[in-house]
C-alpha cells in the first residue's frame, strides 16, 4: 500500500499544503514546532479518524479557522487508486467522511483501509508504565487483523461490565450470589479464549523479533502474565478460575469489582532475559519500543498481506549511531517509511529517498527544488 | 555547593568508579546503555535516598553483587567539606548513611543536604499527564524549601484520610453527618493556606522565568486552577467551601471520598497564552519543561541561598540548535551542571569544562587523557 499524496487545509500549523511521497523512504526535518509531527498525526487522523496527540478535533484547527480538511491519495497493492477525505466543522463539533467523493455514514468503514504503525516518542511508556499500555499494544494489533478476536472482546467487555453491575446489586442486598453463576462461565470462557489469542500473538511477535529484526546477540522477548491472586500452582486455567470465584467472591463484592481475567493481566517485556522496565537503559527501552513497532507492522503485513505504512517520529532521539543503522538495517522489510527529525545530520548515515524541509507550517520538497 | 568526587561500587553498570567534577559544566557522552544515566541516578540517590527511575534498590545492584555503595564530597559556599555515603545491602534488606563517616540512624538528616533539580526524559510528562505531576512539582518544591508547608502539607493529608473514613462511617450508618462538621473546618482552613502558599511560588515562578530565564518573545506561564464543581460565581474560597460541603456532602459520603480540595487541582502550563498541553510541539513541550526544571533551580538558589546541581540527563534529544542554545544560555545562572549525551556533536555549539567518555561502565576523564 502507498501513501501518494496528502491535502491538508486549515490542519494545525498548515494553511494549505500538498505533499507528494516517495514510495520508500521520505524524511521530515526542521526545526522544533516547524510542523513535522502534525504531518505525521494528520496520516494517523486519516487512518483512524482521531489523533494520537488529543482527544478533542477542535485543538487540530489553525488559529481561528472554522474547518479542517485532510484528504489522501492511496495505491493498493492490486493497484487500484482511492482517494479519502475527512472535514471537521468546529460550528456543527461535526466530521465528515468520503471515499471516492463519496460521503459515507459510518466512520468504522474507514477502519483497516490505511494500515499503518506509529511510533512517537511517548511510546515509551509502552515498556514503563504500568500493564494498561502493554495490554492496548497486544489487543490493538488483534482488533484490527482478527475479526475473531474483535466480536471476543467486546463481548469480554460487556460481561465485565455487566457482572460488576451485578455484584454492586448484590453488594446492596438486590440480589443474591446465585444471580452471578452464569456470569461466571461466561467470563471464564471468554477469558481463556482471550488469553489463547494474546497468548499466540505474543509467540508470533517473538518469532517476528527475534527471527526477522533482531539478527545481533539481543534477545527480545514478550510473556504473558495471568495475574494470579495466590499460589494455587495451577495452570489449569478452568480450574483457576473457578477457585478464584469461589475464594474471592465476597473481595469481588465488596469492591464491585471484576478481579480475575484479561482485563487485568500483563505483557512483560525482557531484554537478554532481564525485565526491561527495571533493568532497561533509556536508549534500550527506547530501541526495544520501535523495534516492537516494527514487529507490528510486520505482523500486519502477513496477516492482511498489506504493506502498512510506517511512522517513526523523531526515532533517533536518544539512540546513539550504532543503534540508528541497526533500526534502519529493519527499515528493508518495508515499503513506506516516513520519519521525522529536527536536524539532516541525526540521520546521516541512513538512507532516504525524499527529504521534505519544514518550516513554520510550509513544506519545501527538496527533489524538487534540485 | 559543589560536588567534587563521586565514588560508586557495584552501582548499576559500575564495578568501582570514582569520578572527580569540574564546578562548572560536565558532560558525559557515550553510546546507548554505556552507563550515562547511572551517574545522573547514583548524584539523585544520594541527595533523596532514592532513585528516580525504580523503586527497589535490588534493581540497582551490579549484576549477582550483594551491596552497593554511593559516596559523594560536596564543598559547600562556605567551603566546609562533608562527605556523604549511602551503603545498600540485599541480605538484609537494609541501607546504611554515613555522614563524615560517622552513622546516621534517621535517612531525613539528609534531605536538603545536597540540594538538586533534575531533568529526565521523562519529565516531559509534566507537561502532557494529568494534573498530580504538576502538583508535586510545585509541592516538592515547596517541601523542600518551605519548613511551614512541609508541616501544613503532612496536616492536610492526614485531615483528609480522616474525612474519608468519616464519610465512609456515615455510609455504613455508624455516624451521622454532624460528626464531619469540625473536620470540614479544618479542611477548609488548611486547603485555603495551602493554595494560598501555591499561588504564590506559581508567581515566583512565572517571574523567575519571563524575567530572568527567557528573554525572547516566547512567555511561559504557569496558572493555578482550583477544581470547581459548579460555576458559582464566587471567588471567596472560604464561601466556596462552605456552599461545597452543603451541597455534595451526599455525593461525598456514597463516593467515600473528599473531593474538593488542594489535592485535586491543577497547574495549567501556557505557552504564548495557549495551553502547552494541547496545542503544544513535542520540542516545545521539551523545552519548556527544562525550563520549569531550571526555574525550580533558581527558586532553590533564592530560598536556600546554595547554588543547587543541575543534572540534565539527554536534554538534546528533540530539540533543533536553535533551542539548545537557548537553554545553555541559561546554564550562566547555575554553577555546577552534569549533562549526558549520546554524542559530542549533539552539544557542539555549547561551552563544555569537563568531559567524560562512558563504555560499559567504565568513564574516560578525558582532560587527564590529554
Amino acid at each position: 500500500m502507498n501513501l501518494n499524496k496528502l491535502e491538508l487545509i486549515n490542519f494545525r500549523n498548515y494553511d494549505k499544503q500538498i505533499i507528494n511521497f516517495s514510495t520508500n523512504i521520505n524524511l521530515f526535518y526542521g526545526g522544533n514546532s516547524s510542523g513535522k509531527t502534525n504531518i505525521i498525526e494528520a496520516i494517523y487522523y486519516i487512518s483512524t479518524v482521531k489523533s494520537f496527540r488529543c482527544s478533542e478535533d477542535i485543538f487540530l484547527l489553525k488559529n481561528d479557522c472554522d474547518f479542517f480538511q485532510i484528504s489522501a491519495d492511496i495505491t493498493y497493492e492490486n493497484n487500484i487508486n482511492k482517494k479519502y477525505c475527512i472535514e471537521y466543522n468546529k460550528i456543527n463539533n461535526k466530521k465528515n467522511l468520503k471515499i471516492d467523493e463519496k460521503k459515507i455514514y459510518r466512520f468504522n468503514e474507514l477502519i483497516g483501509k490505511i494500515p499503518l504503525v506509529l511510533f512517537s516518542p511517548e511510546h515509551i511508556l509502552l515498556i514503563k508504565n504500568e500493564p494498561q499500555l502493554r495490554r492496548k499494544y497486544i489487543d490493538n494489533i488483534l482488533i484490527n487483523t482478527d475479526i475473531e478476536y474483535y466480536n471476543l472482546y467486546n463481548k469480554f467487555i460487556k460481561i465485565v461490565y455487566q457482572r460488576n453491575s451485578i455484584l454492586k446489586l448484590i453488594k446492596e442486598n438486590k440480589l443474591n450470589k446465585k444471580n452471578i453463576e452464569v456470569l461466571n462461565i461466561q467470563l471464564k470462557d471468554l477469558s481463556i479464549k482471550i488469553i489463547e489469542h494474546r497468548k499466540k500473538i505474543i509467540d508470533n511477535l517473538n518469532k517476528i523479533i527475534n527471527l526477522k529484526l533482531v539478527e545481533d546477540d539481543r534477545k527480545i522477548e514478550l510473556k504473558y502474565c495471568i495475574k494470579k491472586f495466590d499460589k494455587i500452582n495451577n495452570d489449569n486455567l478452568e480450574i483457576y478460575f473457578q477457585d478464584f470465584f469461589e475464594k474471592y467472591i465476597e473481595n469481588e463484592i465488596v469492591r464491585c469489582a471484576t478481579l480475575i481475567g484479561p482485563h487485568r493481566d500483563d505483557i512483560e517485556i525482557y531484554l537478554n532475559d532481564k525485565l526491561l522496565k527495571y533493568y532497561g537503559s533509556e536508549g534500550q527501552q527506547r530501541l526495544s519500543c520501535i523495534i516492537l513497532k516494527l514487529a507490528e507492522g510486520l505482523y500486519i503485513k502477513e496477516k492482511l498481506n498489506v504493506y502498512p505504512i510506517v511512522l517513526l517520529d523523531d526515532f533517533t532521539s536518544e539512540l546513539d549511531e550504532t543503534n540508528k543503522i541497526f533500526i534502519s538495517k529493519i527499515f528493508g522489510n518495508f515499503k513506506q517509511i516516513i520519519i521525522t527529525t529536527t536536524s539532516k545530520e541525526n540521520i546521516k548515515n541512513i538512507r532516504v529517498d525524499k527529504c521534505f524541509f519544514v518550516e513554520n507550517g510550509r513544506i519545501n520538497d527538496n527533489e524538487q527544488d534540485k
